[in-house]
């Protein structure tokens, strides 16, 4: 279930030694497959910010990796548990300034953290050990968490259907299987007949780039069209169910995901299409009630006018609007499917029971 | 009302001998401003089918010259009206196969080829004289027209409203204002303060490259925005009205136009937002009963995945489906803008009112 058994590309492991984290630079793909060791502090906080491992899920686990490594090296130029303590905590802040939003990359982090502390009293050696076991265990989980998530999601695919999905939530952005995508590979696996239309996702093209190579690469039908002709494809009757991943999910059932989530929900819900969220319980944010307590990102126009382009293919001088998600109302999502089930409209009460004899 | 005037740029004329049509070639805008000046058969079909002039009523215009110019020729190639009128056949006929979808490609030939017969008995000079005049005639009126339903759908923007347009059907696409995009600038001129936001329209990126380069040069207040964006400016309460031009419309009231356009309509009608489609009466198919009736163009999937890139932005491996138009339901649209007044549903009757007093 590991990203490379999916696709044939490994998003990110530890190397043999240990002493670096390997990835795949996404921001290369599809065109080149270059994989980058990256084991100083600012190559880790660099492959971040820069995009070279993206996903949230893939973040976490990278995130973790990296602080093992720079604990190693830490370990090594440090003489007493009282200065490696300090130096990792430099490094856990620094980190996790590479992008401040990412909820996942704290929260691994804050793991790592809270083992490191929890060993204080152990030996170097044990104290190492300790964290490697974490940094594994967050993965492994990770995988686990993708599993369920995709089983559950291909419980709804049925023999011969024609999915389309948008952006980019698979085994490079998610391991194992991936989320939004994960149902795919799942049910292809099952060896059900599939067809899957990935919409481009403009402005960033995730779905041209990373979507449609990861499902090619898998062997399974996948047809790229530009996000403007959903609606055609839908009609035409080429679909069945739509699938994405979420980036925030409120306890009403909004979802926040990739801009143009909210308009394949829309037309989905024209046609009479059954619309499915897919992500983590970790993705639901309990402190938030509705989609109107989300804030949206907006990021520059540039990424419109002339990002993937040999000339600039707008005028300079015309204004843009470029917000990178959107927030797909709740009424138009048939179901959120996460690792611990599916949960159904309403939402309120569904979502809620997702969390029951957890912590408040 | 030439396209000049209103934004600086013209889209095509005769050349001043009479013997080529020169265009803007709209591929290369807005980063290069270069007229072509075309002569041979192939040369006019090429400039249709690779989109150096489109825009259906544009290409109307076009293909009226072009017969013009190619008549030229032949009567000097040709000893008898007969022979003349059988060259003349296999042109039409080329150039008619230049686009399948777009209406006045074959309603402007098919009224230049009227006008032959018309004019069997006449010297070959007084048929020239009789050509040259029905191609003016057809721009004098497609200007005219353009000005009509500028101002009809005018009538529909209030001082201060945001208007959603998709594509392009402005002074380059339909000369004068153009038809989709045309009442903006008449209500612009009527001194309404408007903003706009242009749809990029993948894949060939006519809102990135046209629509907004000619709203910006007539000072209208524009925003360029994906495709995929669409949903959430309606969302924010900031478009009171979408506004898109037509390729063919059927008898009753189902729109053939750009890919995406029925996409637009339906989230439209989710965010009750008025959904106004304009065009003139040659683009209605009086043959064409309902969108059933109407070919959809399929084009290379090469325009999704490689042309405006300076490296694949997908797997060249992956397939692509890359329709050029789709139809917009009847049920999706507020009112039909015309030259001869606006229709509104049920649009079997209304369409058919348009058209009392003309011969079948």
């Amino acid at each position: 279930m590991c990203s490379h058994k999916v696709v044939g590309i490994d998003a990110l492991c530890l190397s043999k030694d240990g002493r670096a984290v390997v990835i795949i630079d996404q921001t290369k793909l599809p065109t080149e497959q270059v994989h980058l060791t990256l084991s100083t502090s600012q190559e880790l906080y660099d492959a971040i910010a820069k995009l070279q491992v993206r996903g949230a899920p893939a973040i976490g686990v990278f995130a973790a990796y990296a602080y093992y490594v720079l604990a190693i090296q830490a370990a090594e130029d440090t003489s007493s548990y009282q200065e490696f303590e300090r130096r990792m905590a430099g490094e856990k802040d620094f980190l996790n300034s590479s992008r401040p939003t990412a909820y996942n990359l704290s929260w691994a982090l804050e793991r790592m953290d809270a083992c490191t502390h929890a060993h204080a009293a152990d030996s170097q050696d044990a104290l190492l050990d300790a964290l490697l076991h974490e940094c594994q265990a967050i993965h492994q989980e990770d995988l686990e968490m993708s599993q369920a998530i995709s089983a559950a999601g291909a419980s709804l695919i049925k023999d011969g259907d024609g999915i389309l999905t948008h952006c980019n939530a698979g085994p490079l952005a998610c391991l194992g299987y991936g989320t939004g995508q994960g149902p795919l590979y799942y049910a292809h696996e099952q060896g059900k007949r599939i067809h899957v239309f990935a919409d481009e996702t403009r402005p960033l093209l995730q779905g041209a780039r990373l979507t449609s190579l990861e499902l090619s690469r898998a062997g399974i039908d996948v047809t790229l069209i530009c996000d403007n002709m959903a609606s055609l494809v839908m009609k035409n009757g080429w679909v069945q169910a739509c699938m994405v991943g979420c980036d925030r999910v409120a306890m009403n059932g909004d979802v926040a995901n990739k801009i143009g989530t909210s308009g394949v929900a829309i037309l989905a819900k024209h046609y009479h299409i059954p619309f499915y969220v897919l992500g983590p319980t970790s993705t639901i944010d309990r402190a938030c009630k509705t989609g109107d307590d989300i804030t949206i990102e907006e990021r520059a126009g540039d990424e419109i006018k002339t990002m993937w382009y040999e000339k600039p293919m707008a005028p300079a001088e015309v204004a843009c609007f470029n917000p990178a998600f959107d927030v797909t109302d709740h009424s138009l999502i048939d179901a959120i499917i996460t690792e611990r089930g599916i949960a159904r409209p309403p939402y309120e009460t569904s979502l809620a029971a997702l969390f029951d004899g957890d912590e408040a």
